[in-house]
C-alpha cells in the first residue's frame, strides 16, 4: 500500500499516522519529496482497513498495490479452482450449463424442462422457488413447494439443482434441498446472509450486483470464503447502464478480468443480462470464447405462458440447437460440455 | 395500461391475450389500427403483474398509465404523510435533522455528539451498530453493544435514535431499541427483510439503492406498506454513476420527483452521497430548497480518528454553523428545524 | 405512433392536437377509454418530430411503434448491407480486420505494422494522424504528415487505409487520402460534420459515442445517410459505466441488437473498449461469435514506446496468433477473414 | 506524480523509465521498497503526458498529485475569475440569469421573451439558431436568420445574447453576433472547435458533456484557455445515468467540486438536466445555495407550441415568480441577481 501525503503535512501528524500504520503489523518506508511525502507499507496489507487512513487530514491518496481480497485472489492460489458438485465439476475443462425456467410453476413443467436439459447435455437444472420481484404484487414463487418439486425432479433426472435463496432464515432449508445455492444480484451485498452462507457445506453461486464493481463482487465472495466456505462460483448477469434497449448490459469483459484476478470459476447469465430471448444465443457463444466456465440459461417449455420472465426464455428446440453450437465452440477452447455421451441422443 | 400489439398478430393470439387480461378483473378496450392493434385496460391496474403480458409473442410494448405502486402513490393519498416519532414529527413544516457518526464507537463518543446535536437543534441521533462493509476485514460495528449505547444516550438526551438494520433476524431487537429503523442502500431490495419490516410498529427510513430507479425505490416502500407498516420515510443518498470524484452522485432531482409521485416524506443524506465533508454544507442547503423534508448528516467529534467514514464527517463546530444556515433557508421555504427553543442556546 | 393522453383532457385540446398530427400527413385513430384517450397514428411516422407532441399539456406518453430512423432501418432494407472498399468487402461472409497503431508516428513504424497486418491476413491499416486527446498537453498526432505516411504505406502494401477525422474542414483532405473515414466516439454527435460526411463518396466508420444509446447511434448514421452517403459502417467501442477496472465497458450485446435493427455492418473495437492489451484476445473472439462483421485492433511494433495507448496495443506476434484463432472461429460462423491465401504465409 | 512500479521490475527497465521521466524536465526520486519501487516526480507535472508512462511494462499505477489542468486550476489562480461581458459581470457576487427559449422561432417570439426576461431581472437572452438534434428529421433551427433575430432583439432590449455554436466554420459569424458563445454538451470534446474558440475574443459558455467527468470538462476548458481565451464559463446541465424519469441527472455536487478545483464561474441549466418544467424551480433554487454563479433557464411565451423542448420551458409568469425566489436565496448567500433596479418593476 502506498500513501501519498498532502504537501506541508506537519511532522507531528506524519508521526502519528506512521504509528497507526505500524499498529497494523507492517513496515513503513518513508520517502520525503520536496512537495510531498510518500509512505510505503511493506508486508501483507490485504486485510488492512483503508478507511481510517483515508480520513486522515494529511492523506492525499491511498493506493492499494495488493488487491483487498485474499482468499478469492489468484495471487495466493495460482491454480483455477475446480468445484465438485455431486458427479459434476465446475471449472477446469468443463463448460457448465445450468438450464431451466425463471420460476418453478409445477412438477410437470419442471420435468419437461429437465428432460430437455438432460437430453441436450446440461448439467444442472435451475428454477426459482422464492422470487425477488421489484413489485410486491408480482408472483413471488411457490416457496417450499417449489423446492420440493426441484428436489424430486433432480432426483429423477440426475440433474443437479440450483435455486436462489432470498432469506438468511432459509439457509438450512436450502442446504437440505439444492446442490448449489444461488445468491441473486439484489442480495450480493446482503452481508448478513453471506456470512451465514460461509458456514454452509454447499457451493454458492454468487451473482454480480446490478451496480457492483468487479472488486466489490470479489469482496462479497471473500465474505463467504473467509467464513469457511471456499466453494464460490461467480456469475456475471449484466450491469445497469444508461442503455435501455436491453434490461441490463452484459459486461463480457468481466469474464477475463475475473479470471485474471481470481481463481474462482465464472459463469455468464445472458438471459437476465438482456431480458430478450433472441440475444441469448449470440451472448452465450460470446461467453464460451471469452473464457467463461459456463452459462446459466432460461429455458421454458411454453414461454408465452410463463409466470415470470418468459420474454427471455428459450424454447426447448432453440435450446437444443444452441447446445450443439456451444459444444463446438467449447471444443475450440479446449473445453467440453458433454462428457457422458450415453445420456445425450444427438452426440451418440 | 395500454398494450400495443405487434403488426400481423393472429386473431387467435389476440383473443387469448384478451382473455388473460380480463382474468385480472379489468375491462379491455380494443382499437384496431391498420398496422397494429392497441388494447387499453380500464380499471385498477396498479397491482397487475406485467410480466406475463410482456412476454406474449404478440406484444410490442406495455405502457403503464397508472404507476405500479399504490399505497405510496400520491394519487390515492393527496396529502403529504406526516410521521410521528415520539415528540417529533417528520414531514409537513418540519425540516428534520438526523445527526451522528457513521459508527457507534463508545458511549463517550456518542454522548459528545448527542450533546452537540441537541444543542444545535437536531431531532435524531444516528449511529451504526451493525455496519454494511464491502470488505469482511473492515470494522463491522459494535453490534448489540452499540445498540445499547444508542438507547442509553437517546434516553439521556431526549433525542430519537436511528440505526441501520442488517439482518431480518434483528427486527425484534431493533424494535425494542431504536425509534426509526434504517434500511441501507444495499438492502433496499432485500425483499424478505422488507416484508418483516412491514409487520413492525416502527417508522422505517428506506435509503435508495445505489442503482435503484425512483420507481424501484417506491416499490420497495410499497413492500413495507402493503405488509402493514405505512410509516415509511425515504432517503436519497446518491446513486452510482461514471463520475469518480465523489463516491456517488447526489440525485437532487429525485426530491421533487418523489414529492410529486408519493406522499411519503423524503430526506437527503449528503454525507454518503459524496463521501467528502466539505460538500455536505452546499448539498444540505440544496436539499432544503429543493423541497426535502430533512437531512441526515454525519457528525463526529474527532473525524481523523473515526473508525469509519471520517472523511465525510463534519466536526461539531462546522455542524453547528451549518444548522444555523439550514434554519434560515428552511424558513424561506415555510419550514423550520427548531421548535422548542429552550434547548437550543444560539436561538434563545 | 401511439399517443396516450392524460385523464380529463379537454375536448378542445384534443381537437387541436389531432389537427397538429394530421398536419404531419398521417391518419389519426382515436380511442376513448373511460379514464384516458389514446390516439394512434397510421402511416409513415419515421420522420415525425416527437418534441411538439410530447410537450403538449395533455400528452401522457408518446410511444413510437416504428423506429425513428429509416435509411438505417432493416425494416426498409431487409438484406445486410455489403460495403465495397477497393478490393475489400465489409459485411456478408467476410470478417473484416482493421489493424494498426493508435497514432501514426513514422513511416518506418507504419510499414512494420502494415507488413505484420498484411502477413496475418488483415484487410485494412488504421493509424491516427489527428488525435482526439482529452488533454491539450498530450501528443496531438502528426496531422497531414501522418496522412501522407498512411497513403504511402497503403499504396505499397495494398492495405486499405482507415483514419479518424477530427474537423469538418478536413473532409476533402481525408477524401483524397484514406479509404474509410473514421468518426470517433467524441464526434458521434458532431452533427455539422456528419452532414458534411453525408456528401462524400467514401465509406464512413461511425464509432458509438461513450454514452450514446443504440438508437442515438443509428440516428447519427441516419444523418450521414440522409445526406447522401449510404456507406456507413458502425463500430462498438465500449460505453461509459460505473466500472473502473476497464476504461470502458464493451457492450457486446449491441452487436446482435444492431444487426436486428439495422442492415449496416457492425465492427467491434476491443482495444479502446478496455484499454488493456490482454483483454483484446477474449473480446475479439467474443465479437466473432456474437455476430460482428469485423474487429478493429490496435497493434504496435513496440508498445512500450508508443506515443499513445500503448497499454492496449498487441505486439505483432500476439496479433498473428490471434488472427489464427479468429479465422477458426469465423469459419464456425460461416464467415472468413482470409480469401486471398497467397499473401498470408501461415495459411498457405 | 507518483509512479508505482510492478514487483520484480528489472533494474534495466527502471533505468530506462527514469530516463524517460527526466526528459520531461522534472526531478525523479526513487524509493526502493521490498516488494515494489516507487518513483516520485518533483517539479511541474501538469502538462506531462501520462500515456507513455502508463504503458510501460513495469508500471503498476500512475498517481497524479497535481491536477492535469493548469490555467483552469485554482491552485495557480486563487481568486475567482470574474468575467466581464458588456455591462454584465459573471462571477463574484452576481448571480447571473440567462433566460430564453430553446430555439429562436421568430422575432416576435424572441421579443416577447426578452421583455419578460429583462423585466424580471435576467441578464442574458438565450436562443438556439443552430440546433443539435439527435434526429436529422427534427427542426434544425433558423440558422443565420436566427442569429440576426437575436442580434436585433439584444440591441433593442439591452440584454446580452447567448447562442450555441455547432460548427467550427461559424466561429467568425458568432463572434460578430453574440455576446457569449455556447458550446453544447455534444461538442464538449470537439477539440478542433475548442481550439478555434481559444482564438476568439468572446467568452465561451462550456457545457458539460453527457458522460464527461469533471476532470474531462475542465480539460476541455483548458483547451480553450491554452489557445488564448481565458474567459470560459462552465455550465452543469445533467449527466447520463440509469435513471429514466428525468432526461438526465443534475449533478448538483459538481458545483462545489468545480468551485474547489477551478477559479472559473459555473452555471447550472436545470431545464436540460431534467427536461421537465416543474423541476426547474426546485433545482434552480438548489443551484443558488450550492454555490453556482448563475442559472440558464428555458422560458417560452407559449410552451405548448414551441418548436423544440417545450416540455421543459417555463411560462413567463412562472419565470417571473421564480426570479423573486432566486433573488431572496441569492441574498442569503451574499449574492444578488438585480443591480440596476430601474429596469425591474417588481423591485422598485
Amino acid at each position: 500500500m502506498i500513501i501519498v501525503l498532502k504537501p506541508h503535512s506537519s511532522e507531528k501528524s506524519i508521526q502519528s499516522l506512521v504509528e497507526l500504520l505500524l499498529s497494523f503489523g507492517v513496515k513503513v518506508q518513508r520517502n520525503n519529496g520536496v512537495d510531498y511525502t510518500v509512505l510505503a507499507l511493506i508486508g501483507d496489507t490485504a486485510d488492512i482497513n483503508v478507511a481510517p487512513i483515508q480520513q486522515s487530514d494529511i492523506v492525499h491518496k491511498v493506493i492499494r498495490v495488493q488487491e483487498p481480497f485474499k482468499r478469492a485472489n489468484r495471487l495466493f492460489h495460482l491454480e483455477d479452482s475446480v468445484i465438485k458438485v455431486g458427479d459434476n465439476t465446475i471449472g477446469s475443462d468443463t463448460f457448465t450449463v445450468i438450464a431451466g425456467p425463471c420460476s418453478v410453476e409445477s412438477e410437470e413443467q419442471m420435468m419437461t424442462v429437465a428432460k430437455v436439459a438432460r437430453e441436450s447435455g446440461a448439467h444442472f437444472l435451475r428454477g426459482g422457488a422464492f422470487k425477488p420481484r421489484s413489485s410486491p404484487y408480482s408472483f413471488q414463487g411457490l416457496g417450499r413447494e417449489g423446492l420440493d418439486i426441484l428436489k424430486t425432479v433432480g432426483k429423477e433426472t440426475g440433474l443437479g439443482i440450483v435455486s436462489e435463496i432470498m432469506s438468511m432464515d432459509d439457509v438450512e432449508l436450502f442446504h437440505d434441498t439444492v446442490d448449489i445455492i444461488q445468491v441473486g444480484a439484489r442480495n450480493m451485498q446482503n452481508f448478513s446472509m453471506l456470512k451465514e452462507l460461509g458456514k454452509v457445506d454447499k457451493p454458492i453461486l454468487l451473482k454480480r450486483g446490478l451496480s457492483a464493481t468487479i472488486e466489490e463482487w470479489l469482496m462479497s465472495a471473500e465474505y463467504i470464503m473467509v467464513n469457511g466456505n471456499e466453494r464460490v462460483i461467480l456469475c456475471e448477469r449484466g450491469i445497469r447502464t444508461f442503455e435501455t434497449y436491453t434490461r441490463n448490459t452484459l459486461d463480457i469483459g468481466a469474464v477475463p478480468v475475473v479470471k485474471k484476478l481470481s481463481h474462482l470459476p465464472v459463469l455468464v447469465d445472458p438471459s437476465h443480462a438482456t431480458g430478450i430471448w433472441w440475444m441469448v444465443e449470440p451472448l452465450s457463444k460470446a461467453a464460451v470464447v471469452a473464457g467463461a466456465d459456463g452459462v446459466m440459461l432460461e429455458v421454458h417449455p411454453d414461454p408465452e405462458n410463463a409466470m415470470s420472465d418468459g420474454a427471455q426464455s428459450l424454447k426447448p428446440a432453440k435450446f437444443a440447437s444452441l447446445m450443439r453450437e456451444l459444444e463446438i465452440l467449447a471444443r475450440t477452447q479446449g473445453k467440453k460440455i458433454i462428457d457422458k455421451k450415453e445420456t445425450v441422443t444427438w452426440l451418440k
